[in-house]
């Protein structure tokens, strides 16, 4: 049960991206307060590519809002009314090229719940082809294929600090007892991934 | 290197968690565009609360902006200024009443690199004593202690969403191969942790 009281909510600022709204609340606690929100106009959707030799393509670039270059899974963000699957589907073509056969949800994730609305749906996709890749003009990407195993360190030593990679490599990482499901040639297996 | 060039920089929003600034920039792709910003007020931070015997301390709050309830570990936010273990270690004191003898710096997480700056800082405390908590009122907190399998399961089967507490317990069973240093007389070991 939400234990917050919302009397009134006024958008005070919008964008392509995000609006901010101010929204009259009583707190759980009972007092009068203003609860300022970030609501992102876009839901988000992150998707590990997995290739069958059990391989992932990574893309990186550079984050203008926190002033450094970052490597990633391929990530971006669709319409609300279109389905996160729909929006994965798009951005990983789109990034990277890649098409696939065989898509799996991982989970969700909550990025910055504290004052952000934003939640990123993560998938695996698998069954591999590659296409054509049609970036945004302003995307800058660079890709790289590299092994799942590889990628787990790169979190482990902080190379990789975006939250919604972290949180699908993960949950990647946790199926792979499984993995002959998603990759059935791939040389990862569970000891492999968690030593 | 920076491929964004910025020209000028408005703040056209203020409140005491975050601001909203728009950036004229020159793109990558040398065109000209404005890049909206949000700037959080201060600097994230998370712990992961590990006892003796290989348990950890958890929170449970509703939170206003996803409209769900949330575990997450102790986590929270300092002033620019302050160091990121001194909020941390105020924070973890705060929420739980947990004072920790001994910390060590786990890593970084961007929470949403494209329009936010947030940095959550994560951190391991050990050596723990249970003091009295003293939650802001506003806060409306349980808490609850389980073992960190426990915690890692809670991820993998979607029950922790939040951002920071999944990429602190990541990195944290990562480090367990050397869960001795942390929890001497921890029941965890490496094999357990990542089974």
């Amino acid at each position: 049960m939400n234990p917050w009281k919302t009397l009134s909510s006024s958008q005070i600022y919008t964008n392509p991206w995000f609006s901010v709204r101010e929204d009259r609340v009583i707190a759980p606690d009972g007092r009068p307060d203003i609860y300022h929100v970030v609501s992102a106009a876009r839901v988000a959707v992150g998707i590990v590519p997995l290739w069958d030799d059990g391989s992932v393509t990574l893309v990186g670039q550079y984050r203008y809002p926190v002033q450094e270059y970052s490597w990633e899974i391929p990530e971006g963000g669709g319409d609300v009314d279109s389905e996160p699957l729909e929006s994965a589907k798009r951005e990983l073509r789109e990034e990277t090229g890649i098409i696939a056969e065989t898509w799996q949800y991982l989970g969700r994730v909550h990025t910055s719940n504290c004052f952000l609305d934003e939640v990123s749906h993560l998938f695996v996709a698998t069954n591999l082809r590659q296409g054509p890749a049609d970036p945004s003009p302003e995307e800058i990407l660079r890709v790289q294929r590299l092994p799942f195993q590889e990628a787990i360190t790169m979190v482990k030593d902080g190379v990789i600090t975006d939250a919604i990679s972290i949180a699908a490599i993960f949950h990647l990482m946790s199926r792979m007892t499984t993995v002959a499901e998603y990759a059935p040639s791939s040389k990862l297996c569970s000891s492999e991934v968690n030593k």
